[in-house]
């Protein structure tokens, strides 16, 4: 059990972008922040904030009270915590990790830490590391309810929402996966456009004020088609999947007459024709998730 | 020449969801409006409004000043312009094309009517039939200024924000291309980001408050990425285009571990693979623009 003085106490396992602007809005809360990264030098602005630098993860482990790991992926947080030393100054103590991974590597790393006595939550950060220590940021989080109560107050130094998802622990890193399809996907779509406008003569620049308005009609857009996936409703009433094919048809078409891989847009038209050949040609275009994942 | 009262009367060709939507518009603002569409019957709840119905289009054309047409393409548009009949009926009239398609077609629908003494501007409307007549409608025109001047009060009957985009007749057409691919593949994320929650037990309502907030996010990201691209500068300090593909792999392996076609982040991140296997592993997603379409 940790006790109180450990719980304002917290150590930082990785110092890429994102792990030090969680280290230095827990300095900035004035928690006490010991810091590791694997390749040195990384600590320098943190330990001139305040920040304890450890020679090594178990040493990192053993001065905090709470483990929070920040690194590239579930290999990265499996190379550093799996080995004797860190895993014996983990025993008794909580780790949170923020890294972004799969739900099954999450499922995995707590079984692992089940077997050692080690409590574990996991999480994702869903917002860039200028918004941590700022109330943009977006934590999820996912595992047991009372670990996620009892750390609760030093994680609220980091800022933001912070929103248990559930007992399952692979549910954040779902969550995470699912907005980062759709984040990916949207910047995929807008890189692409750019380099159809650029062929056709239109700067980012000039596209820009537009691209903006489509973004902001999406949310809107989000909410309402929620609603119609989970009551498998989808009605193409005023803009039916064979529209959205004939309008994915012409990016393709004026993509690939500039040379530009439309790949992308292929493939989702690729969806979009599925459906229309499975008899849903006056459904809208949401009938896809169904294409994708049938009941 | 078209007499004063004349630009006082519109011609609607194309009844679908859209072209109702433009010619309920016009009613509401007391433009004398006479429709027309290949299959008959769509004009019933018009014509109860006041629209007078006519029996061809190139008796449509004959009774109205400006001729809007909003079909479902340039074939359909051909199919209904390019007969002796009508472009008789349009010779020193003009025709706004509302139609979607590609900047190719514009172009080539303006030289014909170039060639028959039709006056001709291309347009595009940003959003759906519901904001037809409203604040929220976005049209985008392209085609020579002195005509749009002369138009632009009748158009201004279907409300909302009218842009001339210039004088090169393929403008709107190219707008309109680069930002459907921004909503049909941010929409192809979404459909698949559904299909991998649904597989994980998290429903559509339960990520739409999420997916909300990261659509919500889109519109300041495209405004500041629209300037690197413009000066070709993709620093990936704080998101480099390593972790996107980190992300991208994550992505691909949850949605084929449950069966789920990956193919339009596959496409995506074979994008980002090939800008990192091109040297540009420390920059931000954004490079791709130059992957897909090399200055
Ligand atoms: N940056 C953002 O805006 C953002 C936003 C939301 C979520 N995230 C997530 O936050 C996590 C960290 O991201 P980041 O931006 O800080 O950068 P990153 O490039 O994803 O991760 C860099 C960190 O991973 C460590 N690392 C990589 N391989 C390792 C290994 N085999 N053993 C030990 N450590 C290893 C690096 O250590 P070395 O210095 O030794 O290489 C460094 O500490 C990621 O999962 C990312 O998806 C980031
Ligand atoms: N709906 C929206 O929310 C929306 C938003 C922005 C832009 N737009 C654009 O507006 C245009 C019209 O869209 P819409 O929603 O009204 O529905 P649509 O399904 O795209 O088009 C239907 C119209 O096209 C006509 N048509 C199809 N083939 C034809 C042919 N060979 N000859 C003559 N007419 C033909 C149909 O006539 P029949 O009734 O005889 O089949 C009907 O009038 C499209 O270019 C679309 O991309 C639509």
């Amino acid at each position: 059990m940790t006790s109180h003085t450990e719980q304002s106490a917290v150590t930082v396992l990785g110092l890429g972008p994102m792990g030090r602007a969680l280290a230095g809005a827990f300095l900035d809360a004035g928690v006490r922040t010991t810091v590791w990264n694997r390749t040195p030098g990384k600590d320098r602005e943190l330990v001139e904030r305040g920040a304890i630098a450890a020679p090594s993860p178990e040493a990192a482990v053993a001065a905090g009270g709470l483990t929070v790991i920040c690194v590239v992926n579930y290999d990265a947080a499996d190379a550093i915590v799996r080995r004797d030393a860190v895993t014996d100054a983990l025993k008794g103590r909580t780790v949170v990790n923020l890294t972004a991974d799969t739900p099954d590597r999450a499922r995995d790393l707590a079984a692992w830490a089940a077997e050692h006595g080690i409590g574990y939550l996991d999480g994702a950060i869903m917002t860039p590391t200028t918004t941590i220590g700022t109330p943009a940021a977006v934590f999820l989080h996912s595992g047991p309810e009372e670990l996620y109560q009892e750390h609760r107050p030093v994680l609220d130094a980091l800022g933001g929402t912070h929103t248990h998802l559930g007992t399952d622990i692979g549910r954040a890193a779902a969550y995470d996966i699912a907005l980062l399809d759709i984040f990916w996907t949207a910047m995929a779509g807008y890189a692409h456009a750019l380099a159809v406008a650029r062929a056709e003569g239109v700067t980012a620049r000039e596209l820009a004020p537009f691209a903006k308005g489509i973004g902001a009609i999406l949310p809107p857009i989000f909410e309402e088609m929620a609603e119609d996936v989970d009551s498998g409703t989808f009605s193409g009433e005023g803009n039916p999947i064979t529209s959205a094919v004939s309008s994915m048809a012409h990016i393709v078409h004026t993509s690939e007459a500039h040379g530009i891989d439309a790949g992308v847009m292929r493939a989702a038209e690729g969806l979009a024709r599925r459906a229309i050949g499975l008899g849903h040609e006056t459904d809208g275009f949401m009938r896809v998730t169904e294409i994708l994942n049938p009941r």
